[in-house]
């Protein structure tokens, strides 16, 4: 499975996506799932996958052959559709392969900001369509969304800084790696600050870092502490 | 859907869950999902279902028809026997059923204590085989288990007041209710105290609950105060 998250913030965008990859329980990797496009002063494109890694990676090297034609296009909702035709190529390619146990369906979160456009983020289905954010639904999760939900429901705010905002995403994938192993370390960051026009900050966080260990330690006890503030029931 | 959780605590069983149902978004309906046996200074138990109603239903109904046979038995090791081999002459009822677009599965949690033993803790699967809590995994959990289960991982204690554990499971619950709504209030709460032989407190919460009330609001308060006593990401 996969865990990715896509937040649109006042300020920008900020994306989040794991990297393990699994066929069956005795046979995982590590696979990077976020990919960026970017033409300083122009424009910035995120793209996170989750579902069948062939079917990503394919969609992934697709763009990348036709990089002229897809850095061109004018505005995001363009470029959502780019992707969209592109995984439906790609479904097309395996349309006559012989059918084993698993699904070639892979879904995406696709963000970023292109010159006259504000930032803009999308969720494309694995048939190819897709929706955009707004202030109602302003974040995107793709593959194993459930565990990671209920903080991003109660703590998320669009005016949060970035810094609050990485710690965010750090206590939803924590909660998602404690209780589902297909989801696993490193972890990939990426930021884009709105009207920026530039990569903003591209990290991989692995299990020694030092401020995933703060936030991973931290956040039980500090559950345990808002768990205790609460009055005990009176039977 | 449905979520209920079964918990074995050093004190005791204590056992909640939902009451909706629903075939289709369309067509939801409020039907316990609980069922307690008991006989004062002999036995309690206490039977949580999640998964297909008719089939849920057809089990209760065939042990009440039968409650001298199983209210006879001497062990809850026995009485999940009883209840596997009850799911599976009900699966085999409708065997040769016309097949629509739903599963008639279910599963089931078990719980009690039968004189001469401890408080045992069960989860029945669908096909009527079934596991035993142990100190490694004192809880089960049925249904929509995933939005729920991050507190229980990390604040369960086996040693905690059960009204700590209400507090939990009211937490729990909240967290579930606010993503999915297939799952519904009222909740149903039965608490067993441990060698007491007899019902303990039954309770139906509903959405004017005061003390509901205040774990759901207060909890999302607390949460971000322990979010935001952690530090901030510094990029």
């Amino acid at each position: 499975m996969t865990y990715g998250v896509g937040l649109k913030m006042d300020r920008g965008l900020i994306f989040m996506s794991d990297t393990r990859t699994n066929a069956g329980l005795d046979n995982i990797a590590s696979f990077g799932k976020m990919r960026t496009w970017a033409t300083e002063g122009e424009r910035v494109i995120v793209l996170l996958s989750a579902g069948n890694l062939a079917t990503a990676q394919a969609v992934g090297s697709l763009i990348n052959e036709r990089k002229g034609e897809f850095m061109a296009l004018t505005s995001m909702f363009q470029a959502a559709r780019f992707i969209g035709e592109t995984i439906k190529e790609v479904i097309k390619m395996n349309a006559d392969a012989p059918k084993g146990g698993g699904s070639f369906l892979a879904s995406f979160i696709l963000g970023g900001q292109i010159k006259g456009e504000e930032p803009r983020l999308y969720y494309i289905y694995p048939e190819g369509n897709f929706i955009e954010s707004t202030p109602d639904t302003p974040y995107f999760q793709i593959g194993e969304h459930k565990y990671g939900k209920p903080i991003l429901v109660r703590a998320y705010d669009a005016a949060m800084t970035f810094e609050d905002a990485v710690k965010l995403l750090l206590v939803s994938f924590d909660s998602t790696l404690k209780s589902n192993l297909s989801v696993g370390l490193p972890l990939d960051l990426q930021t884009y600050v709105g009207d920026s026009f530039k990569q903003g900050l591209q990290k991989r966080i692995d299990r020694n870092d030092p401020y995933y260990l703060t936030i991973s330690e931290g956040w039980g006890e500090a559950l345990k502490r808002a768990f205790a503030s609460l009055p005990a029931f009176e039977g």
